[in-house]
């Protein structure tokens, strides 16, 4: 004995999301029907007039609703400073932390040479292009700190350095997290703090 | 520096659903509109289509698109068999059990004399009406083992018994859950395991 065809459709594609299992995407289901028809409507509406108007950005590949997202058209914002980043959710990490005001460059996301995904594929035309901004003086890569975003780093990197020698070419820093205890941190994490110790 | 109103309003929208804090809200909102449009567009319909065409099942007020839900219009279930239950999720959790092939009967909430909600908010007259048919023998409480759910089931019993002496009213056993170990299960269930201990 099943439930009809519409809740049926509505847990499957609740499941969809990422993070929401099947035990999860029942629940949700029937307290939206249940007692949250409104928010089930508000939802519903959301999405689709999100996929109908949101679109990347033609000039950082953020996602925008208008000719550019608000980053790239704001005046408020130091042009000599791009921050580079694999994608959204990264650059609004970077945008929380309130510690940079300059613009931004998404990339489609993490060379991975195994799978055949390299600088092109994840849009260094692109940012070739944006880079060569006569305003700009410094490029700040942002990807991770995994195996494949030290290889994107390392490789946008060269890549940028030939072709703009002039640009200030920088890394965000790895090391000690904010709060964390010595003894508590990875070893290879306390080992690169320690190679990359600053004057104070 | 905000995203735009059509994100935030998704981001927003994502949050009302139980158990998507507002970091979750916004990785599921990116990855939607980043790699998953598809996805997006599929649960947006499924949220208008079943907000649109799912209703109370008039006899046992379950969820259907149907005039009749599958469970009441089915013509392989025992008809001298109710189970009450709180909500539309208890009914799955026993259905999926597969220990049960009668009717449902699913209450409207929980009795909860301190906020003013009595037999009669949860639905108690139409479960009047709905034990008067003929064919029933058996009335099963299958309420939660919390004090609302208690005292729901005390209620209910109660009242069915007065108007419908006939019936055979039953509670779904209350004992230490299947697979637990003796010594990690909480002293109040052993004691009514104990209490409630079977003729083998």
């Amino acid at each position: 004995m099943s439930q009809s065809g519409v809740i049926q459709e509505l847990i499957e594609s609740l499941k969809l999301l990422s993070g929401i299992g099947p035990k999860a995407a029942q629940r949700i289901a029937y307290q939206l029907l249940t007692n949250n028809r409104s928010d089930a409507m508000r939802l519903g509406n959301a999405l689709l007039s999100a996929v109908e108007n949101v679109h990347r950005c033609p000039r950082c590949n953020g996602l925008t609703d208008s000719d550019l997202c608000s980053f790239c058209s704001s005046t408020k914002r130091d042009d000599s400073e791009l921050c580079i980043v694999e994608n959204v959710a990264d650059m609004m990490v970077i945008e929380q932390s309130l510690s940079f005001n300059g613009r931004y460059f998404i990339l489609m996301g993490r060379i991975s040479p195994l799978n055949g995904i390299g600088p092109h594929e994840i849009g260094f035309d692109k940012l070739l292009e944006r880079a060569a901004d006569p305003a700009l003086k410094e490029v700040i890569l942002a990807t991770s700190f995994t195996p494949e975003g030290e290889a994107t780093a390392l490789a946008i990197g060269d890549l940028l350095s030939k072709r703009y020698p002039h640009l200030n070419l920088t890394r965000i820093a790895k090391g000690i997290p904010a709060g964390a205890e010595l003894e508590y941190t990875d070893v290879n994490t306390v080992a690169q703090a320690m190679l990359n110790r600053r004057v104070k």
